[in-house]
């Protein structure tokens, strides 16, 4: 995972999307010791793009690493905080693994949970490619507001 | 904690009640060693009273151990199983922590957050009596009942 070509390019106009800046702000906050500061976006988000090739070379077994399970809190932080901007309600997320990388993402909305993913080989998260990682975003966002007009109330709206 | 004088008495009619069955099962459930076969009821509930004495024992700031973490899971894994058996619908708990043991613990019971509670000092986790376990854990029964009245829709029901 140390390879030097990136693959999403510098200036993919997808790094404009709202999704792909706020995954950029919620990675950068995570990362306590300013490790990323002289990074472009496209290098921060790169780790997320899990091609074939990348993921052959990730065993199939393993323990995911702090920086990894970052990844995914910062995943998850992103959506939670693009459902806040849409529905104007306070968005928790709550990711829960195991040592071997197993677990649950949730996001609540008052008293609604609005997203609910089982987690399996954390090690191994990422997407074929940034528009992938984006349409998964969208749906996402998309499935959570759903929710909340279904059961607005309990949504606290 | 390794004193022998339990603090719940063997005959303690508390031990017949729902909730107490229940922490129990769920405390064995989680000894995967068997090391508590052996035990009585009282003794297997005992660590969950923490009277001024003993947590005058515990130091202000630790990490919890794994059995402390264990006894966290099985109160609310309880909880959940109650709130199952009084409404029918599944109720899953999920208690995610920090190594400092800080966190959240969670019961859903379809899309609807039934029990939310931020949890701090995991390490010194407990109730002054058998009866005030009982009591808090009463509580968040029929506070997680009446959220699933104001909700049945999002709960599944």
């Amino acid at each position: 995972m140390t390879e030097s070509v990136l693959l999403i390019a510098t200036d993919d106009p997808i790094l404009t999307s709202d999704f792909m800046i706020e995954l950029e702000r919620q990675v950068r906050a995570l990362d306590a010791y300013g490790s990323y500061d002289a990074w472009s976006a496209a290098k921060v988000l790169d780790p997320y793009i899990l091609t074939k090739e990348r993921k052959r070379e990730i065993p199939l077994v393993g323990d995911p690493d702090d920086v990894t399970i970052s990844r995914v809190k910062a995943f998850y932080n992103a959506i939670a905080s693009l459902i806040e901007k849409e529905c104007g309600q306070m968005a928790v997320p709550l990711v829960s693994l195991t040592h071997e990388g197993f677990g649950r993402a949730l996001i609540t909305v008052g008293k609604l949970v609005v997203m609910e993913k089982t987690l399996r080989d954390v090690h191994r998260f990422g997407f074929p490619s940034a528009s992938k990682l984006k349409d998964e975003a969208d749906k996402l966002l998309a499935v959570a507001l759903e929710i909340i007009g279904a059961h607005p109330k309990a949504a606290g709206m």
